[in-house]
């Protein structure tokens, strides 16, 4: 996780010269708004990660090699407890995290556009990104509140209407923001705003999507958030190491600092370890089991009959896929050096893993099967069961 | 539908010397993409649309203006035949149609993207935007299916298996092209390439998800789709008649020969003929039935019971929606003059019409819970069974 923002801050300690090369080099005639946005890109987001003035006198004695170890020894136990802090909080921490970090992210990425844009003095268009994420955030967080809170949902009048018209009042809130987008058309700039328009909507498909995939995920048991984020952070953390023990054979050249002997270690470990904690979260229902709005406890629900799919075997994918990921990003994205760069991976792994449950894990469930059986009008619930119980009848299984 | 494509023969025909000049103007010294992008939609996708000499020669004796009226009236009735022609062929029919205005108008936008960066030799963009359009068509088209083909899909092992890891397969599928980008990033251009990639997802977005929403409306009724459909193109055609009869009052500068005239009278035509077209379709099940794979026909079938939500007043809202629609778009979405042109109200209109059958039409139906009941294991059915029984049992429904 800190990996970048260490490295960004002693970039010639290895004495590479390539690094950030590709940006500078880039001002070529036609290239005036892509080089301006690349310039944007290194300034914006450059994240408050100052080493602590005590931190850093006590550790102006070792050389800078060892000292960048130790103050990533340190942060790494510092984020662990923080991470297992936020995790015994429970899944509505989790989701309230998971919305911060996505407001961050998307924040960043319009900034990247906003920078580039307002020396034309076009208007509107932070007000109308901002009014975007809101539309899309009270569109998904609301179509997941109605898949898994549906008993509170018939409960209260308010919510209910809410439910009812969901998808409408979600598409106008959206046609809003689209009429306002269209106002604020000023001429000759057209191009220039619908492209700014496209970037926000980028930025959605990107972060608001992946992070409802996220909630989803959590929704699926805690398990699927903690196993995925701990492997990517692992793969970072062992990568490091391996790579500053054994590290010699150069990776690839869009990463100078990346060696073969750190790729490969932090990949085995990522997978070893991945497979041991998962083997320890399997066992206990509040990891594993999906949340329920429980209508007795009028709360969260963690009882479940563990599924049978906890078994190891499920890790090795994820494994393959944190350190692919990790091969692949890393320099590439625009908005380097914000809190965007340290989850770029973690939003890929929510997609993969959403994917993964509902092709490999998630089996239907009689409870809200049963919740839908109580939306039809009683004479359809009568001609239901009619058929069920004939059906259940012909094979034996109603005796 | 035509409005476009006539204007644009006689740009001048009005004296009016505003038109397309905000495109010209704009070739500022930091906005060179910017330009050149526009220089290039102003170029792609102009369209076919000569008319046939012959015509050309009997109508030379009209004045331009009354040509041009008789050309429009001629077209319309070829295309309300060729529509007549389609809807009369069926659903599957229409999905064709759907798909291929989804190909042209994506290939539009692509071409776009490409037409700007080609200069810089850069490789594989078309490939990979074509990939993405088969994946991402392989996904939404793929969950059309299981949603409505569930019978079908149970009696073939090949389609099962296609199922049941079908989100699976589409992210690898995904994840080849995500890779395939990232081997395809050539040094110095990572912000262009970045881009580029950025374009096709809003690409995606625009075209691909909307065109499957058209999908999703069309098997709920096929009078989900000619309604709309039919409504925009009453409103292209009667702002168009009511303006040239009577149109005085300018109505806004981004189109500078839409008149207040034209487009009241239209949005009134619309709204009435759209309540008569569709008090006509709502007499026919072939119509109005959603289409439900049926095994004892081995093939679609068109009967239900007719829904009570099939009354007039539910097309006010498109109505409006038809017209707001045509006053803000026209001249602003790059890529001016082809086929996209012609079908970016349609898009739209089409997500409001899937969120119109979401909140308001759709009830749940008997049969699909039904078969996601068979779905659980017997002992899950069994104990489903017995608690339905005992809640129909004590609400006096169950005798």
């Amino acid at each position: 996780m800190a990996d970048q923002e260490l490295r960004r801050r002693h970039p010639n300690e290895k004495g590479d010269p390539d690094i950030d090369s590709e940006a500078a080099d880039s001002d070529g005639p036609t290239e005036a708004v892509d080089s301006e946005l690349e310039d944007v890109a290194k300034t914006v987001g450059q994240g408050t990660d100052s080493t602590p003035e005590l931190l850093e006198g006590t550790l102006a004695a070792l050389p800078p090699r060892w000292r960048n170890w130790v103050i990533r020894g340190i942060f790494t136990w510092v984020m662990i407890f923080g991470f297992a802090w936020i995790i015994y909080m429970g899944p509505l921490a989790l989701m309230c995290i998971t919305l911060a970090v996505q407001v961050k992210c998307f924040s960043e990425i319009i900034n990247i556009g906003y920078a580039v844009y307002r020396i034309h003095g076009l208007p509107w268009f932070r007000s109308l990104s901002w009014w975007f994420l809101l539309c899309s955030n009270y569109f998904f967080y609301g179509e997941s509140l109605v898949d898994y809170f549906i008993v509170l949902v018939n409960k209260l009048e308010f919510l209910r209407v809410l439910v009812t018209y969901h998808r409408m009042i979600s598409f106008l809130l959206y046609i809003v923001g689209f009429v306002w987008f269209v106002l604020s058309l000023v001429k000759k700039y057209y191009m220039k705003q619908f492209s700014l328009f496209a970037w926000t909507h980028v930025a959605l498909l990107i972060v608001v999507t992946q992070s409802y995939l996220i909630i989803q995920n959590i929704f699926e048991g805690m398990i699927w958030f903690i196993v995925p984020v701990s492997m990517i952070i692992i793969n970072d953390v062992m990568a490091y190491m391996f790579g500053f023990f054994f590290g010699r054979t150069p990776l690839i050249k869009l990463s100078p600092k990346k060696t073969w002997e750190g790729y490969l270690g932090g990949g085995f470990a990522t997978v070893l370890m991945g497979l041991l904690l998962s083997q320890q979260l399997a066992r206990y229902p509040y990891f594993t089991c999906p949340l329920e709005y429980s209508e007795s406890m009028d709360g969260v629900s963690y009882q479940c009959d563990l599924p049978p799919q906890f078994l190891p075997q499920e890790y090795a994918l994820p494994g393959c896929l944190a350190t692919l990921c990790k091969l692949d990003f890393g320099d590439l994205i625009p908005g380097h050096g914000g809190i965007m760069d340290r989850f770029d991976c973690q939003f890929l792994m929510a997609t993969f893993v959403n994917v993964y449950i509902s092709t490999f894990v998630k089996s239907p469930s009689p409870h809200k099967i049963l919740q839908q059986v109580y939306t039809l009008k009683p004479e359809q619930q009568l001609q239901l069961f009619t058929i069920l119980r004939d059906q259940l009848t012909a094979r034996g299984v109603l005796g």
